[in-house]
């Protein structure tokens, strides 16, 4: 597969929809990047990395994280164990709502839906600070030494503003913690969670980093970060649950497991062949990007490669 | 009326269904009361009270403080100029679903159904602290100058231990602030409304204080509180949402406003006549006082005094 | 009291708002009836009956037969069995949604919220049609005798255009059924149902019918249709629940109970007074008339009347 | 592969299961199927079948007719103008609440959220039935023509007795078509709807005529029946939303996309090597078959294919 080819023509397919869709604006600090950026990196299984246009900018990864950290959990708690105690307090399913809506936490009693709603991960950083002790240094450390990359680091713009604008967020670990749902004092599960998705990475950075969801839980290294089994049950949760509560739509017509966040950014996993990162800051009504999307769909159709 | 001789038939009607019920238990505090206890109170439009059993012995008003908070909020903004202030954020529809419910507001855009759910109590209650500087002190003063009783106090054990368990009514608060719909921080918001729940009066105390309802406005001292147009409106709300999600069934059985407390008591208005106040802790299903709706079920049929 | 004066003076009131709101348009039928029609009667509690403007020109009663079917249910069970019967099958809360909503019902167990939302009424009218063999030929029969007006008759047109837009209420009823709440065959009941409101009635024949609710339910003869405390639960439930999602609204402003009709009618009562009718076709954006709810308005501004 | 190795090595290790869970019993002729039964089958790519224990038994099709029906009508419409009409009147996303929820339908206009719950499926025979003329009898000669089994056949004591009870489907459709989605009469659809579910097949019959979604659209005799990117996209909405609201559960676990059915049989797909179909009818909470649901865990852990 001549990747750069690919990617070229992926671009080209793509680029007239940069600009289509909005930017993120509910904070200042998302709001002020440029709707123009276009970028797209794919890092293949055995290390090679190859990108177009802004592929090597950095950008919010915003709910991009959340795989990261659902990722980490599930490392720091080797064996099924570990993977019962996340999945008694958070669900596999996917929303069927809106990804804040609290309707859903209400009726079923304070457990989220799936580790991709907010609600999901915040309940995700909760365990994972009970496991690390810092729920976001660690994730940044994990980041820095799996791209590669020792320069990753928080925006702090970002994660003040997201914390200026957090009573959503409050409201849902609040709630959740009135059910008994959360480990940690509120206050501190949401500021480590807040620093998670102001971590700025870019395409090459989460191409490289997302590599061991394409190598069945190998990291770049080689080592073992997770077993097949969980880097598949990843992949699963990312396909049924990773975009919004466009999970439906975009298996459909991408049919990959991916995730996105509204700093224009979507990683997707073509198992047992590479990761790929796109970032392009304007987005649909649901939350992601529009040319990401475009850009991932006219890959798979390019290669014909598809989870099914 | 010989309201002695009908409290006593009332009494003794009632008593067998005292312990009925479950005493509230999500508060230490509260579920330290006794079960047996059993009061009623009425006091007329001319200033006469008469009560029976443990008319005299202070209990927590809990929810029966939002009766009172949205009265100061409407006397403080005298014309329908104040009532339009609140009525803007807040509506006067039954809930229709369980009093803590997320699901509405969430539908609703932040704007809660009624004042006399939490998170509807929680905005007049901002409201309040806006007009007084200090929602819950000027509460307690109001109540002390009403009921002729100027011992009446907080119980600090319960405003704490509220506090202690109050995940519920911060994850409300925080939501309502993601909409814009709070005007002062949501500490400073849940902690008032908390210590506003922990006043301890007796029913002597709430017949004589709400006798303005039954007055069409007036105080006890004649003075003016609201006009006789705001206090019909306050006791429709009560009658339409007073009593949580069992308002429909209050009204059918009993026939008059009404609002209940988890504590165990329930104010209750025969306007032009009188006011009521009964108290027994043992709750049903719905949080309202098994043995005191049933007495003012049959204060009703004895008196053959009903709205309808 | 002279009435006449007093509805001169409403009728002037309401006026402007004539042609207001939308005139109902889901069928043909009531469609073609002109918006500029106002009417207003009342009948006090001695038969004496005063009325203004269209006050004797027939239009479609439409969901104020919830009212007299739920009466008629209530008179065919005497004793608390009859209501014992009726209440397994509708509850007496106010729906807190829309009233044609499928939610509840779900949640519920096909259990309608109350007697006066679509599926309510069809269970009302179930059970009517199993007491008396016929629900809509006995409920006319009962309108025509108490009206005092041989001449109330259906109409046929708004019958069957109904059933031509019945979806709706067959997927209600097919629901219900479903849960082994209705029982007479689906088509039977909605066809009952679609003449019951298709019947014919001016304001002066709904306010005369209507007096047994102002009478302690006592029919215009002096003979007993209903106990008094069954008359007084039916304006409980009119006051909580008659005029759909609004009636917490309704009873803030009007302070009565009251039911209305998408033919833009509405009858209210005051309990030892009287019983009203008003008549406008343009309706808010709930269903209610805008001219009538503040015809009705008005009239308690100007009587002080109120149950509160 | 040795098919038969694999196999027999999976119904070992699902045997245990069988009997538990609850089989179907909510019309008669499904719950007199004996609660013992165990099958399961897988055709390859290349034409070759194997099977072990109760594999050439038929029985009740039930919901995984919805995988047929959706393909069929795509097939019947080519080009993406074909697809565009189905998605107009169905969506694509998982429905996140029971299979048979009309709240979904009613907060979003009566359009189904997927093709595979109950509304979905009746929009899609709907359309099925304006296509072909005969929804059920189309259905039934594909499968026969495609399964090489001339033999199958419906079972008219299943489809009479769903009619019998199918008020929750008549609701489903007459709510529908009061929002205009349905182009033929009610119980028309729900009529060949039921006789979709009441066909009889084995797990041999549905591995095999379900062939053509391994093959990327290609029939048994090597002619297109859909393009790749349909079959594709069939498959990504089986993983989706295949299984009822257990989807996400079942990808996680599983990781293939699959159809299940209240009869307790599920086909399952891996694109470009096989086509599965296990059957075992006791049923776990959310109508998937237990010991089926086992099965193809163990199958994926055996040969270690997975879509992730």
């Amino acid at each position: 597969m001549d990747y750069q080819a690919v990617l070229e023509e992926v671009a080209a397919y793509a680029r007239p929809l940069v600009r289509r869709g909005r930017v993120a604006d509910y904070i200042p600090a998302l709001e002020r990047v440029s709707a123009d950026r276009f970028g797209i990196a794919v890092a293949d299984i055995h290390g090679a990395v190859h990108g177009v246009g802004d592929w090597e900018v950095p950008f919010s990864v915003q709910s991009i994280s959340k795989a990261f950290s659902l990722a980490l959990v599930m490392a720091q708690s080797p064996g099924s164990q570990g993977e019962d105690g996340i999945w008694k307090r958070v669900g596999r399913e996917p929303s069927g709502t809106p990804f804040n809506s609290l309707v859903q936490l209400e009726a079923e009693n304070g457990i989220p839906r799936n580790p991709f709603i907010n609600a999901g991960a915040l309940v995700v950083t909760d365990r994972l600070q009970t496991l690390t002790g810092d729920a976001s240094t660690s994730m940044l450390d994990f980041l820095r030494e799996e791209s590669g990359n020792p320069d990753l680091a928080f925006d702090p713009a970002v994660a003040e503003s997201e914390a200026g604008h957090g009573d959503r967020n409050a409201a849902l670990a609040h709630f959740m913690a009135s059910f008994g749902n959360l480990e940690n004092p509120v206050p501190s599960v949401i500021e480590h969670y807040f620093w998670q998705c102001a971590i700025e990475m870019s395409c090459r950075d989460l191409a490289v980093a997302g590599g061991f969801l394409a190598r069945h839980g190998l990291r770049a290294d080689g080592s073992r970060l997770l077993e097949a089994r969980e880097a598949k049950r990843i992949n699963a949760v990312m396909l049924t649950c990773g975009t919004y509560d466009a999970a439906g739509e975009f298996a459909y017509r991408v049919g990959l497991p991916a995730k996105s966040g509204v700093g224009g950014g979507i990683i997707a996993v073509i198992p047992g062949r590479c990761t790929l990162c796109v970032w392009s800051p304007g987005l649909d009504a649901r939350g992601n990007s529009v040319a990401g999307a475009a850009a991932l769909d006219h890959f798979t159709t390019l290669t014909g490669w598809s989870v099914f």
